[in-house]
């Protein structure tokens, strides 16, 4: 059978399974959630045995070590898994809500339900367990999945879909409701963004390159998120303590997240004495700076931002600096440079604050806050697929909501139309 | 000048629009609507001439008399323009406003603030008014746009862009705001649904052929209506009187709409005694009929339905024909052989009524009600730029909330993530 074949396949059982979920209940649903969760706990054993499978020939083909330990299903992070199916089981349904119902000079009731959107493809990269969390915010959702994952996880993947497909059955739920591709030829990946008739939406997880590629070949929409390069501006008047706390969080709570700051923006005003200060706090936590030339005269010896520097996602401890003359300026900066993530002022002015908040072209803007807080459970979605970067349908932090679509529904008495 | 040069030229231009756009105000963007609208009552005469050199080229080129008669500037649809000017004026305006903001155990306050696309492309055939209808609804909601009509109306777009300029000018807004391609060139459109940096969104209105082209072919996010094969079931039950008075207006209230009935529903049990009914109803109307097996039983005589017309969207006084077995057999059919775009059940039994509310997957179900009625104008939204078939962000008839995004907002006193 031809991988393209092969994938029709997954593709037309995820369709006919979509259809199911769609007339299942929320407990038949919360029900495969609880009973996979019991298969894995059950399976242990054998999920360790699939994963040190995955892991000695990730060995041989010479993955590196942040792979590998990505790659591992370690005792923590498989209860990590039974944890994160109990919570999504606990969540309330977001199907079939029906809400703004309205009458209608003609007599018609006009309302709004929320649907599951069909089939979801997703793609990613070496940790297994996105597939438990992957699968089951899709399942709560109602939609029908077809996950390919790393070739390197292909085992361990396996073993985690058995389970799933274990909890699908004791509710009573189609197995295809879930599916793994089973193989590791990339032509899949090719042949699962091309099925539009199949497939109604991609979440490609992974790094900038994968996604791109997928982005740009996919003939089904895709929800994605590409690069966070994230800002804090420091606006006249600011708050010095409050500045400095924000910055330094943003900046060092975590280096290799996407709402991590990459880059600060310092009002003119505030520079001569809050610089010297954030200088002193960064070089505390070993965080290197590339300032501007107007930097540099404040903190002489810091190294020269180059105009690469504007666009970087460092992932990593270095922070990029620039004096602004006032908001135009950073907002101009932002929208120039950034990556529409998110993007927070510090600032006690309130019409400044309201004008960063319209203008600022990102998925989240902030007044006063770590940009670290864009995160689906900081924002009490309860659960999170991904922050999209994209404008229609889902922007920012995806939670179920995301995963859902509404169509209107008209409750009539005979009307017809005049 | 290529036109791959020309069109970048045109997307920068929208995309530096679209930054302005986004910090204008209200005032600003409704006195613009209503400035346009006095330009074009001024021009009426430089419009008709305009008009007149798009229909004699027309003529010359041999385009056919219904594609001439759309091609037209009437007195009347001038006067329409401007009416629908003024009611988009009056429409209270989507981008800004906050909603759902609640405050998690960080202290962070989260919110979503409704805010434009950014740019939206809109490529559509011969009718001129499109111009200013789809002009008008995204400056309303904030977008800057790119207009691509059809080569037989480019002196009539000139005409109205240039009212649309003067507008724009008045209010003090860009004119990039609204653009017009100005060349005939097909690799316009090529190149316009591949510049994801320039444009966020493409809107195609016009046949099946061309929206599944740029959809194939889009590098963009489509916003897209195919077609409407759209039905009525009439379940076990139900009011014959109701029944034949929806089918009928569903049917015959015009035949060329997307949201007109082209396929019927009866469950067996009503068939004997409805269907007789239905046959004299509609054939007072002169509609066709074209019978699954079963129905002609019922009527003999009556011309036998292929697979082919079950997938039909006739847009004519046809119809198909099919007795079903009850729900189970309707639901199947619609979601096998429907395009997913408006589907009604007549029905008094209100767990069947809900079950198709949630089991077909259309972008607007009913419960006894005119499949006529899907509509944004019907459904209260203002306006209409569209009916969308898509699942992703907008479903269904698509006013002024289709043209916006929403990103979140977070107030915060100063938080920083533990």
């Amino acid at each position: 059978m031809s991988i393209e074949h092969y994938m029709q396949e997954l593709g037309s059982a995820a369709r006919a399974a979509s259809r199911q979920l769609a007339a299942s209940s929320t407990a038949q649903r919360n029900a495969a959630l609880l009973a996979t969760c019991e298969a894995l706990d059950a399976a242990r054993d054998s999920l360790a045995q699939a994963n040190a499978e995955d892991l000695a020939r990730g060995r041989e083909r010479g993955l590196d070590a942040p792979l590998l330990d990505r790659l591992e299903l370690t005792p923590a992070r498989i209860d990590a898994m039974l944890q994160g199916l109990q919570q999504v089981a606990a969540l309330a349904d977001p199907v079939g809500s029906i809400s703004d119902v309205n009458r209608m000079p003609s007599g018609i009731q006009v309302g709004r339900m929320r649907v599951p959107l069909g089939v979801i493809g997703i793609i990613y990269e070496s940790r297994p367990n996105v597939t438990v969390e992957a699968a089951s915010l899709c399942l709560k959702s109602a939609n029908a999945t077809i996950l390919r994952g790393g070739s390197e996880s292909l085992a361990s993947n396996r073993a985690i879909a058995a389970c799933i497909a274990s909890g699908l059955r004791q509710a009573g739920l189609p197995a295809a409701a879930v599916q793994v591709v089973e193989t590791a030829d990339r032509a899949a990946v090719g042949a699962l963004i091309g099925m539009p008739e199949y497939v109604d939406v991609i979440i490609p997880r992974g790094g900038k390159s994968l996604i791109e590629r997928i982005s740009r070949d996919a003939r089904v929409p895709v929800i994605k998120h590409l690069d966070g390069v994230c800002h804090v501006y420091i606006d006249a008047g600011a708050d010095h303590d409050m500045a400095v706390a924000i910055a330094v969080n943003a900046k060092t709570h975590r280096y290799g997240t996407c709402n991590t700051m990459e880059t600060l923006l310092v009002a003119a005003g505030e520079a001569p004495v809050l610089l010297p200060r954030l200088a002193e706090a960064f070089a505390a936590k070993g965080v290197e700076l590339r300032g501007c030339a107007r930097s540099s005269a404040i903190l002489p010896g810091v190294q020269a931002a180059t105009e690469q520097d504007w666009f970087e996602e460092y992932l990593a401890p270095v922070l990029a600096l620039r004096i602004v003359d006032g908001l135009d300026d950073a907002i101009a900066h932002i929208n120039h440079y950034g990556s529409q993530h998110t993007d927070s002022i510090v600032t006690q002015h309130h019409g400044r604050a309201m004008r960063f908040l319209r203008e600022v072209d990102s998925s989240s803007v902030m007044i006063n806050a770590s940009t670290r807080f864009a995160d689906g459970f900081e924002y009490g979605l309860g659960a999170e697929i991904g922050i999209s970067t994209d404008k229609l349908h889902a922007r920012g932090p995806v939670g179920l909501e995301g995963l859902t679509s509404r169509k209107y529904v008209v409750f009539g008495e005979g009307q017809v139309r005049c």
